[in-house]
């Protein structure tokens, strides 16, 4: 058996990515079929979820399948969802081996792709780039695993931490390119969430913009009380794009029924002290099916999540300007009282976007 | 006339920087000179502004530097000082050719050093790499022309851009590496400058360690009332290394006399409302011939060179740390109100350092 070549594997994980953000819950699967060193098939799990990646590209491949290599960027499913099993249907096409970067770890499929593969007499290599399709993947596995999605937490601020001025005024702090690069990472997540007070404040559309004709993100708000405005962007759009709504047990319940008739989805949560609990949250958007979530502040959701050490990655866009200790901090009271106590971040990547700096971490394993 | 060689002269700025931080209240020049395309000589200002760097190069090059070519990164001097002018030293030398970076602004030497080379029949090229050169000699210049050092603030915090938790503890926010770096830019300095809290939470040295035996910066604390320990390192190493206060007129005779006892300089400075006035710490100290500090915080006292105007370049050091909203701020109250009001900034280079992200800024010009 050679060695499988890692530039298909890096392929399909390039191809998988692309699915990100609009196939959950189902993971965001990237596949390329290699016959006699020729690429004869490509594909990626589609919005919605469904064709998954694999069955794309078999269909691409046609007869070409037969006797060749098949690289997925994660176990192929064995069980019979709302589509036959993944497994099968690369068995069916006759390809010779599978290279898998990664084990799925939904109980269903846990190690059973394989076997089927195997059964069926198709040559089987995992592990091929494990790293970084268990970076790709962490959404869906955290979902399968720990119930709960991946969060990004975005903070775009002054040299100094601010996000706006005392008096609120925030547009803008960073430029046009750093706030280009955030619509992409809304891209690549299944929904954007904000508080209840930056949806006040800022009347956000939470919409991507400027990346062409797409399946938009779910915006999700947390309001313990549901105190949003009835006239704003959120609220007038919601039958359009979805609005999720993470609101306490003691939010009105007729304004719960203006929402509901808006259009947008309300997710009961529980309490911790006075806020909507983050725990609660996730668990919440977990059991809807996301697998990767988009935090956009404010200092108060913010401060939340990270208190709660349910924050995966960071990413800061720091911008030449000093607002001093009157702006708003970007993460508001987190209640940590010595620095061992502080959540510690590995940096993944800094550069420069336009005039401002952008740096990305991950949390501390 | 042939083309200036760019190569000779970016190693005659490469050398000019070795003199940075110790020759001031002169100029950091470097010299390279070139006979027949080989360097016979390599000079830059030496510790204490004297010998200049021309005069350096010349004693290594010796009799070779006749008809030679000489780089300068700053027009040569024309007048008597403590030395007699580098003009007259190059024509005494007998150098055919004077590249230059650029003019001096200093008014006993603009213009006149390239006149009296002229008037002895050397060829003189000026506005070689000037834009380097004029980033380089920025200290010198605002000396000269402005009477105030060049100003360059550090903020080292965490993600959210706090200093130190909200009991004061900031023992370690960056790492290892970003300190480092920190202390290779105090080396680059001729003063380290910091508020009096700074000096009575921290009680810093403030001096230039992990870079071998060399001469150390001003020590600068501005403080009001001259509310300093007594008993901590900067009182007890005053002799060795110069430590300087800036402080108010109000401050008590008796608290004056026990700080010049113990060695230090006593810069007395107006007010500004209730604080020592910014332009008039710089002021001082530009009368006392610093041309380069580096303010190291705390917060209030980067708040106020802010608000002034006063900072040329920022220093940033994001370590991946959350500390929440009751940290401490990096930079203190500054009392803008709109967005359009807050000094802005245009990035120069970011980079990891080690763990943390480092960024720097200059004055929107």
């Amino acid at each position: 058996m050679s060695e499988p070549d890692l530039r298909h594997m890096a392929h399909a994980l390039s191809l998988g990515r692309r699915g990100m953000g609009r196939c959950w819950p189902n993971p965001a699967v990237g596949c390329v079929i290699v016959s006699q060193n020729r690429i004869v098939g490509r594909g990626w799990t589609q919005p919605g979820g469904r064709p998954h990646g694999e069955v794309v590209a078999l269909a691409q491949a046609g007869p070409a399948a037969r006797g060749a290599t098949a690289y997925v960027t994660l176990e192929p499913c064995a069980h019979h969802g709302q589509t036959p099993p993944c497994a099968q249907a690369l068995i069916d096409a006759g390809v010779a081996r599978v290279v898998a970067a990664i084990e799925d770890t939904d109980p269903r499929v846990s190690g059973q792709g394989f076997a089927m593969l195997r059964a069926a007499g198709i040559e089987v290599t995992t592990g091929v780039m494990a790293t970084e399709a268990a970076e790709d993947h962490a959404g869906f596995f955290l979902a399968t695993d720990h119930g709960r999605p991946f969060v990004t937490l975005k903070l775009a601020s002054s040299f100094d931490g601010r996000i706006a001025t005392a008096s609120g005024e925030s547009r803008w702090i960073t430029g046009p390119e750093a706030r280009h690069l955030v619509h992409g990472i809304r891209a690549r997540h299944d929904a954007v969430m904000v508080g209840a007070g930056t949806a006040r404040a800022d009347d956000p559309a939470l919409t991507v913009r400027g990346f062409g004709h797409r399946v938009q993100p779910v915006r999700v708000v947390v309001s313990r009380l549901i105190d949003l405005p009835l006239m704003g962007q959120l609220a007038r759009t919601a039958r359009e794009i979805p609005v999720w709504i993470c609101h306490g047990p003691d939010a009105p319940s007729e304004i719960r029924k203006a929402w509901t008739g808006l259009g947008a989805t309300l997710i009961p949560c529980a309490l911790h002290g006075r806020q909507v609990d983050a725990a609660s949250v996730l668990s919440g958007l977990g059991k809807a099916g996301l697998t990767r979530v988009f935090c956009e502040g404010g200092g108060t959701l913010a401060a939340t999540l990270l208190a709660a050490d349910l924050v995966d990655e960071l990413v800061g866009f720091t911008a030449g300007i000093a607002i001093g200790a009157e702006g708003r901090p970007g993460i508001g009271a987190m209640g940590i009282g010595r620095l061992a106590q502080a959540p510690r971040f590995d940096l993944i990547e800094t550069r420069a976007v336009g005039a401002d700096v952008m740096h990305r971490w991950q949390r501390k394993v």
